[in-house]
């Protein structure tokens, strides 16, 4: 069956969100001349991510936009990390850095051609405000902005991915999940998704070898402009 | 307080259902070999569009997307106007002319200039892949796009008007409805929405003179141009 629509993971997947985190991490320093190691803070940011989801699916705390979850994650970071002297405001604008992540290089170049035969999603749990202000600011050409906060549930939760073609009015299998992470892709798949994965080994630094299981998606592709190329490649 | 995000009636301020309807109905004709006056074809259809959304309102009939409702109303005018020859696929390509109408000509670069400075959403009864297949064929750039669909009310329910600022970490009135039509503009007013009435004097067809009230609400403009030119005048 034809892929109708591409329906992207966000974090990681379209934006390099360590290297934002720290570019904008490095700047605070210098204004407020600060010591913070800000690889280990985005790391350890990302690190809060997961588990303060899972709070959320298991029904523990109550849904709230992922803008929410970072705040407390950031609580907590700036008192292990001992920084000292940042306001309200100030860590509200810091806490609004993933709103301000770059897309990786390949992005703007690999989103234009994909939009050229499909209809482009975002499937994130990043919330709408979120993504609406990140595509803005980077002229990310999205057809649809689609978030985890529509159903106010989480990925991998499969409301979410279902999400996709019930609003597009397609079958589930014209549908095709991008993402670079496995469980993003199963769980899309364990609902009748297709799956393409995408490499991105730089997402947790340069020389953090990593390896990933490649078998099992629809597609493996090194970047979207890759992704692109491959997925013409199957209709013609 | 500052517009921040503009929120878009689609059916008549944004595309010209009239004429795109009449036109397809055309060719239809042609290549059918029919006799149909589309225009009253068009305005009939038009016509079947508020009642059957104040059924769903009333809860007489479950909540639909609009696709559904228009294939509805089609089934009876497809009668009505003593058309015959249509198979199911005709008529499903028929019905879905809502996804292919064409836009009033100032849209394109008014939406281009408005979107400097604004978010640009769609708040339309319009079901989702309805919009994304009309912004998509038309080229329309919008930030986001809300359907009604998402919250599974309709328009003019304050739920509907409510998401706009509630997706987009706004006040009420940092969001501006943008709208040809009073009604849709004074039930955004009541919950706290900025409002822009834009002229569609076609919107009904030529030579039909209508007077609709210009008082009471926070802007008036004859175009999508003139109203970027006012917003920016405003912040000056």
């Amino acid at each position: 069956m034809e892929i109708r629509a591409l329906a992207f993971d966000v974090f990681g997947t379209v934006v390099d969100w360590r290297s934002s985190i720290i570019r904008e991490g490095e700047e605070l320093s210098r204004k407020k001349d600060l010591a913070v190691d800000w690889a280990a803070f985005a790391d350890a940011w990302r690190a809060g991510y997961r588990p303060s989801l899972e709070r959320v699916r298991r029904g523990e705390i109550p849904w709230k936009k992922l803008d929410a979850l970072h705040r407390a994650s950031l609580e907590e970071l700036v008192e292990r990390f001992g920084i000292e002297g940042l306001d309200e405001a100030e860590k509200d604008h810091l806490n609004k850095v993933w709103h301000r992540l770059d897309p990786w290089p390949d992005v703007p170049e690999g989103l234009a051609r994909l939009r050229e035969r499909h209809i482009l999603a975002t499937l994130s749990n990043g919330n709408v405000s979120l993504l609406v202000e990140m595509a803005k600011r980077s002229s990310l050409p999205w057809d649809l902005i689609l978030s985890a906060e529509l159903v106010r549930r989480y990925k991998p939760d499969p409301e979410v991915y279902l999400m996709v073609p019930r609003l597009l009015d397609l079958e589930p299998q014209e549908v095709m999940m991008v993402a670079a992470h496995p469980d993003d892709l199963r769980a899309a798949a364990d609902v009748g998704l297709a799956t393409a994965l995408v490499r991105r080994p730089l997402e947790f630094g340069p020389g953090r070898s990593f390896r990933i299981p490649e078998s099992g998606f629809d597609l493996v592709a090194g970047d979207f402009v890759e992704l692109a190329r491959r997925l013409s490649g199957q209709r013609d």
